[in-house]
């Protein structure tokens, strides 16, 4: 029976930011994460599938929870407030999850390899928004064309949050980028409605 | 010197299309193209570097074209109206050049490999967007939320024109979905401003 290694998963996380932040993640090695975390490489392996999984551990079942979220959020919504309102549900899961945001956003930004994969993260997000509101209803369309304005606010309001992680909550955030993207939209000489 | 073939390149043109319609993009050749356009193999070469081009020829200009548009935008115009006069602009220009859009995103539709295609094209868009915002003085964070918006707004537009090309035309379409799209993320219950 392996011992019991407390927190070993954290070690090994912080381990393994610290170490990409000095050194670029392209030249970190699992070997040079578990030395410096004082484990083994076979801790490494019962928490994490590779070193990419240090980072991304859990955000494969992002879309799905967006689109969970998406179906249970109150029928009597418009599908833009649904859309939002499950967004800012999922954005508190994910707060709770992402240790080190500010780092791990900076260690993203540094490797092409890690921004491709995040665009084709985001990519799936948007497939799962559309079809979520599909299947509440709204038409295809309109589905299409809101499914990848969430996931730009989503996408926003992560790295405003990444930025400034003891600021608001990462739920807040997103309502308040999707307020500014609407604020930005209005004309600025709105005509006067006179119905 | 080759013999000047009147209309050549709209002959080939319309010949894949109808190919592609009724066999499917990937099981179309360009010897099939040319037979039945009734030219050489030599004539086509003269137009296009491959099948895919008869469909994208001038789109690999797209970006650039945005991009600038949003440089000589009014500077008056805050960055969602600059962003959205541009995409307007370019629109009537693409509109002139796309010939069937109702054909042509139909194939586009039914193959992976150009849906592949059209996203990284897609991609390419908003970070043309992006950077011609940033360039005009938007600070950073605005412009990242408000390019993926504006190629949003420009993909959902030309697939409504493209089943509706007799309709309005492309740039009010465009216009038509940015209105909607704001519509949507209006509160169906604006508090009261008393300030």
């Amino acid at each position: 029976m392996p011992r019991w290694e407390p927190q070993a998963r954290d070690r090994l996380r912080a381990a393994a930011l610290e170490l990409f932040l000095a050194h670029g993640y392209d030249n970190v090695t699992v070997a040079q994460i578990t030395e410096r975390a004082g484990l083994t490489r076979r801790t490494f392996s019962r928490y994490f599938a590779d070193k990419r999984d240090v980072l991304f551990a859990g955000s494969e079942e992002l879309p799905g929870a967006i689109a969970d979220a998406v179906g249970r959020a109150d029928p009597a919504l418009a599908p833009f407030d649904a859309m939002l309102s499950a967004l800012a549900e999922v954005g508190d899961l994910l707060a709770d999850r992402v240790g080190y945001p500010a780092e791990h956003s900076a260690i993203v930004a540094a490797s092409p390899e890690l921004q491709e994969r995040g665009l084709s993260k985001f990519a799936e997000v948007t497939r799962a928004l559309g079809a979520a509101l599909a299947q509440r209803g709204t038409d295809a369309a309109t589905a299409a064309l809101l499914a990848p304005v969430g996931t730009a606010i989503f996408r926003a309001a992560l790295d405003r949050w990444a930025r400034q992680p003891d600021g608001v909550s990462l739920a807040d955030q997103i309502r308040a980028t999707a307020a500014a993207l609407a604020a930005s939209m209005r004309p600025a000489a709105p005509a006067q409605d006179v119905t």
